[in-house]
């Protein structure tokens, strides 16, 4: 188990990428006009890529694509201050190609909002990181 | 009740700021050596400013002051696919004052993390912005 110089366990690769294949929810960041933007949206993967529906107007697809972003999963427990996030960075492209559309239609992947939803953003897992706070005692006497 | 293209709630002021008071955990999104980085953190809430405890020689005592993030908190439900987002945009500094700091140490704000992390970073709310995913029967039958 390795540590970071900041007291946090590092996640490898491995369980970076199982943490991603069980996650439904995660955060987009980006830039947009200039300031730095975060927004919640569901995913699945394929491959390793992260894949996102959007409306082919939103902020998403304009601000989000043809450049790089990064996505963060976190889960968190303040009862017991332990938790874990993983953090993606890579490419960000709206697919356009029937062949890969049709292909992410495949995926269990619907939108949660009433907002038609009929285009893809893929990130390319070209970074991956992940940090877990460690279940130590000293975590579980400060969350008494 | 007021309603994005999206199709999301639009949530008023005063309820981001009850959420922000309720929430313990958020995200920090910031560039750090020109890509975007996002990092979870434990905050506290002292007048409207996110109040985040870090080290002095931290990532995000180097790349997330001086400058302008954005910091977002949400909360969402994969069985009924509902949720809201609140995120906050305006400047963060590292406080370096000892009256401020002081001030600071009152609030009931402490690491979850072994790592001595005993100096400040504000982030000052110029932007406030929240979404909520309706509850809608559409919703509830696609959660089936």
């Amino acid at each position: 188990m390795q540590f970071d110089h900041g007291g946090l366990e590092i996640l490898d690769t491995d369980e970076c990428r199982a943490l991603l294949s069980r996650a439904v929810i995660g955060r987009i960041v980006f830039t947009d006009r200039a300031l730095p933007a975060v927004q919640p949206v569901n995913y699945a993967l394929h491959g390793t890529d992260v894949v996102i529906r959007t409306a082919r107007d939103s902020r998403l697809a304009r601000a989000a694509t043809d450049t790089v972003v990064a996505f963060e999963i976190d889960d968190f427990d303040a009862d017991t201050r332990t938790g874990w996030s993983v953090v993606v960075v890579g490419r960000a492209r709206l697919v356009t190609e029937h062949e890969q559309i049709a292909v992410l239609q495949g995926l269990p992947l619907h939108s949660w909002v009433p907002e038609e939803r009929d285009h893809f953003i893929t990130v390319r897992t070209e970074l991956l990181s992940g940090r877990r706070i460690p279940h130590t005692p000293m975590a579980s006497a400060k969350a008494c």
